[in-house]
């Protein structure tokens, strides 16, 4: 494991990526005021970051596993790696706008404040949603032109990853059946079991969370395998990473959370709890991270922050 | 002028961006059964397909300029350029579903078929616009890795010009400036006087038919003083498509224009005609095209349909 704690690359990693998106998103005139106003509202809100977290992880990993005593090169990869990890939490801010529309979810609070749409209206919240996704891939595509031509194409298997994580086969699709499900689509609800309730959350956050990894791991000039290996840890700690979302919202409280809690059960939402009980869910959620252990050891990854995050993920308690 | 008639042009050009998107948007199971649906039942509603015309004409004439009798050059750049054509198409049809919600303009008939959110809930129409835009940059990403090195670059200027003119300080900005104008975001309506009016179209549509044009010259390999050039005259033609949209909504009868006529009135929104009068707009629609002539001569790309375009352009009667 490297040196300095969790907490402290945590911190920095925060630090860095919203040093970035705040330099990087366009300000007015380019941009109508009231547009930039909604989507620096919602994504200045604070939140843990996970998503770019565990794409400069991946990077980082990558360069330890090359050249283990070598801090610039792992400094160097993380750079590289951080327009995708922008990207990333730029997607992922946008699916929390719309998600929490009343035409879906329905949520008035989200960490601590009001949602977007509560405070902006939905037309201007559908838009910042929309014009988050944009910025995203604007991001990952305008980059200054590399001497190295292996570089564009890692930029564009960035994009196809993040295009089809967030799009109708990942994340879009996830909550598509997720609505239906709590029969806010038209039609009679759908009626989810243990494999499509992970099948649900595979596509709805498990998909931008392995993206999350693997594009960390492409930038930084990782093999197939190494990209796979990337991929399948992040399958795991986001099922868990589901699993105890769904555990806290039953246990945690609205102010540990930010949110509200018990909102599931109210809505009448398929959740792990609810199918398997408070004490399976913990169990596999514990199997899952320890998958993520033995996945980052076989890929030769154990030099990095990969496992001490998961471990983090399980303790977590908002 | 190329052989064969505009008409015939835009029929095959019509087809051929059709089948490929119906070829390549991904289906169930991979996309869950109600995403595919709302996005298809969007995407192939007919239309007149004008930026795809657009981009293909571009690449067409760039490609006649350099070999005015090589018929295969010409169809290889139309080739080139055909995943630009029906990413942009995607965009688009996504911006009309947003743009139709209650939320937004509250339109319940669109090419003479209800609109999406009318047919599946505002939710998953919400859903149907988002995974539409994520498929079109996946679409635009993946590609197979071409051998020629140069081409990845056009990709990824492709992917940043489509993202730059979809997105906030594009087609999202311009639509919330539209949403504010409509007293239909929260504060009170904006006041547009005819530069701002310009300031909103160019945003919310022109700049996407600008995107249109000018990707398709990237894509045939066109110098940087093309792919100028056939952003200007696309920005002239996008002001008079908007103009001459505004003169039909007055003049129109429903049945022609397979939408509500005598809507931007009732909604008491910015437009030219009520700006400027019906006979000064026609002239302003009528100037704007002629600056397309000029354009298209002083690049050396009068030998291409670009022109005839221009033309259906301003006689359009829906």
């Amino acid at each position: 494991m490297p040196h300095a704690t969790l907490a402290a690359f945590l911190e920095s990693t925060r630090t860095r990526v919203e040093q970035a998106l705040d330099a990087w998103l366009p300000r007015p005139p380019r941009v109508p005021a009231l547009v930039s106003e909604s989507m620096r509202y919602s994504l200045f809100a604070g939140g843990k970051r996970l998503r770019p977290v565990l794409t400069l992880a991946a990077a980082d990993a990558v360069a330890r596993r090359g050249s283990a005593a070598d801090e610039r090169a792992h400094a160097a990869a993380r750079d590289a790696a951080l327009p995708a990890a922008c990207a990333i939490e730029l997607i992922h801010t946008y699916s929390l706008i719309h998600d929490d529309l009343p035409a879906m979810d329905n949520d008035t609070l989200r960490r601590g404040r009001p949602t977007a749409h509560v405070v902006y209206g939905d037309g201007i919240a559908i838009l910042a949603g929309d014009g988050l996704q944009a910025a995203a891939f604007e991001l990952l595509a305008r980059q200054p032109p590399h001497p190295d031509a292996a570089v564009s194409g890692r930029q564009l298997r960035v994009i196809a990853t993040v295009a089809d994580a967030a799009g109708p086969a990942g994340m879009v699709g996830g909550q598509a059946i997720d609505l239906q499900a709590a029969g806010r689509a038209m039609g009679r609800p759908l009626t989810l079991d243990g494999e499509a309730l992970r099948g649900m959350h595979g596509r709805k956050t498990g998909a931008m969370i392995r993206a999350s990894a693997s594009c960390g791991a492409i930038m930084a000039g990782a093999d197939d395998a190494t990209v796979a290996a990337a991929d399948r840890y992040a399958a795991e700690l986001g099922l868990a990473f589901q699993i105890i979302d769904d555990i806290l919202d039953v246990e945690g409280d609205a102010a540990t959370l930010g949110k509200t809690a018990g909102k599931d059960a109210a809505d009448a939402k398929p959740t792990y709890p609810a199918l398997f009980g408070l004490d399976r869910s913990r169990a596999l959620a514990a199997e899952c991270i320890e998958r993520c252990r033995t996945t980052v050891h076989e890929a030769g990854l154990s030099d990095s922050w990969l496992w001490p995050i998961a471990q983090w993920m399980l303790d977590r308690k908002s």
